[in-house]
């Protein structure tokens, strides 16, 4: 299977980075891996309109999404928002159509998304990941999505995050 | 009062822009305004850590804000995400406490947002500014935040573009 992985974020000893090379090493040898890391390749998430925006040939080549980054503010860092907002686009992603969006891509996804606030307030927050999944990569025919939500990751012992690594890693083998 | 208004739109001829003359023009004289356009100054929305950022001082200055933006993908630009990213820092505009973030900042706050989607979906839906106004700004000690939503903006009548300015400039000028 082709697989994009989007990651998102900026510092290469956070945990998101140990998230992120987990699910590299668990994917099953047999699938064919892309990764985009938009942080390292310094991607302008400003949308200005008449682009055209290459990345969208990985998302046509993907059957397989993977989104990594960190929960700030209740949701996607900039540079990621930018990148839904530069390469999600009408006539690519989706077609307006008499009854709202038609979507017209195709796979599935994976969110992985860490933040630090206490899993029993989740259902009643706004976002963190459910406007991703359930508002953007839904409407434009990606599904099922599956979410990650690994919480409290400040808290968190190092036995906690090598056993949330361990489930994420369990996950990344089963793709 | 010190009023600082916060506009993301990269189009200057897009109905934003009116809202934004239209805001502007009804202000009360006797207010001391300022603006910080993202998009006409380049701002830089991604977050790298370690970093001061300048705009800092205007939001200590302001009473009022005013955020004008339009919704994109459920939430704000990318560019607007990276100013609350970079500029709503801990030890700025919030402290953690115990019992979670105590806010640092005061002063209140107008959001106004367009989108196309009907309003009667609003209530279902993630984010569309709620996560601005109840989950940015209130913790951080801003408020009371007004919203106005200006809904199904690509399917409006000039008549009715002109009857919204109206309403936005009417509440203007009671700031």
């Amino acid at each position: 299977m082709n697989v994009l992985i989007i990651y998102s974020h900026p510092n290469e000893t956070s945990y998101n980075a140990s998230i992120f090379q987990t699910v590299q090493k668990h994917l099953a040898p047999e699938h064919r891996v892309k990764i985009v890391d938009l942080y390292k390749e310094n991607f302008d998430p400003v949308l200005r309109f008449d682009e055209r925006h290459k990345r969208r040939d990985l998302l046509s080549w993907a059957d397989q999404l993977i989104f990594i980054f960190p929960t700030w503010w209740s949701g996607m860092p900039a540079i990621l928002k930018g990148f839904i907002d530069r390469v999600f686009v009408a006539g690519f992603a989706y077609q307006n159509g008499p009854r709202g969006p038609v979507g017209q891509l195709d796979g599935k996804a994976w969110i992985i998304t860490t933040h630090n606030t206490p899993k029993i307030f989740l259902p009643f927050s706004q976002d963190y990941a459910k406007v991703l999944k359930s508002q953007i990569l839904k409407p434009c025919g990606i599904k099922p999505v599956k979410m990650t939500q690994v919480t409290r990751v400040e808290y968190m012992s190092d036995r906690q995050r090598k056993e949330e690594l361990e489930k994420i890693a369990q996950i990344a083998k089963r793709i």
